[in-house]
């Protein structure tokens, strides 16, 4: 009898020690934040917003891991993030109590327990990115967090043809930030939509990876040619020229929208 | 001839160093700012940034002066804000280079000359405030710093009814916030509406003047009447007890709406 009880016990402690992986979707509003990624001395992030929660919540250290950073003032409908916790938890009730805790402006949308080793960084297949537009001269102060501004009239037909450019895979170095931090500069984009009603203009932008600003340089690069101050066609020039593209379009307008993961 | 030349030079100089008082109408995002009025050491306000602004585009000192003070988070759409500026500017052009050198989160609405010595605080008949209410569970990341939100079912007509003991001339000692710097506690209320839809509950008061925390402290004795944790009659007692209303709903869904002027 004694040893069966001491195997029972040994049993619930190894099911307590067993480690369990889960993938959230995160939204957030980027503008109180200095980005996604934990720094010292760099004000408020939201991987140690999350990190801070989680770890007061079920109290064990705890390592949060998103899909990739994200900068100062930039927004997440659908960041992807993968942690580890000792036991198991219901996936429903991982989003109310971290909810419960987290500040208003980061959500929990949606948890999902996923095999061990998962990672969102190093799983992620495929990510896409909207850019919000307000063609607009008035600025309404509660929409300036949210949308970058374009006074000047935006032709999307011009923008359509300067998109057709960015599609497909291509080394683009002239298109990202110099300190990128990556050995090869070549990515794949899917595809480029725009969708646009009388108030504003959305770029939609998917693909296997992106280069830190990528998405932020071809933005601005797709409103110049908007505006006509470059011509739709001169993008093909700018992927060989010397120099990178210097003006990325403000954060104010970029959304994490969705991270692809294997089914 | 000289004598008229320095005759015409002196009329040019006086007409320079006329003073001109201008009544400007603002509106600002208050989540980004500790509220409206300059402190020493306390980080970004709103009067600081406009009076920066001013001060940089005019080559003048100027001082801002508002119709009252918002806490921090607090939000307007139609703060009042008086000044005074040697020379003469076109109201619309001072609310073009304004705007032009302004933050996205603070913008000139409506500018008009007055007559001098106007002071948007002590010319002030009266104000109205919004306070909106989100009636939802699931907080949307990008509405967080605009609403309050309360899961909590709320009885809108219990709300009414807990807002007539408000409307009139009250001691409102017990809904403000103790260090007030008031003389007299006694206020009027003009009125008090209450608009909702399926997803938002807004609160109008509109009085002749409000103490500190005021309308935040009615709001949430309102909430409470709506909520079922206070009874409506039970406001005409608060009044008379002993002791303050602890509670003020949350800065972030109050707005300063009007501020009213003799025409």
């Amino acid at each position: 009898m004694k040893m069966e009880k001491n195997e029972g016990r040994g049993k619930k402690r190894q099911r307590i020690r067993e480690r369990h992986c889960y993938l959230m979707i995160v939204a957030y509003d980027g503008s109180g934040f200095n980005g996604w990624q934990a720094q010292q001395d760099s004000g408020r992030t939201v991987q140690e917003e999350l990190t801070r929660v989680a770890r007061a919540v079920f109290k064990q250290e705890i390592k949060m891991e998103g899909s990739g950073r994200t900068d100062a003032g930039v927004h997440a409908t659908g960041q992807a993030v993968s942690f580890t916790i000792e036991g198991r938890l219901r996936p429903d009730k991982i989003q109310r109590v971290l909810n419960h805790s987290l500040p208003g402006d980061i959500r929990v949308l949606y948890v999902e327990e996923k095999t061990e080793g998962f990672h969102a960084r190093y799983d992620a297949l495929g990510k896409t990115y909207l850019y919000k537009i307000k063609r607009c001269k008035e600025v309404n102060v509660f929409d300036s967090r949210y949308f970058h501004y374009v006074a000047k009239p935006l032709d999307v037909g011009r923008m359509r043809e300067a998109a057709n450019y960015f599609e497909g895979t291509h080394d683009f170095e002239n298109f990202s930030a110099s300190n990128h931090g990556k050995k090869s500069t070549v990515r794949t984009i899917d595809e480029i939509s725009i969708i646009e009603d009388e108030e504003c203009v959305e770029i939609k932008v998917s693909g296997g990876g992106f280069l830190w600003k990528m998405v932020r340089m071809i933005s601005q690069t797709l409103i110049d040619a908007g505006t006509g101050a470059i011509e739709p066609s001169e993008v093909k020039k700018l992927f060989h020229s010397k120099g990178r593209r210097k003006e990325a379009a403000p954060a104010c307008g970029l959304y994490l929208h969705e991270v692809r993961y294997e089914a």
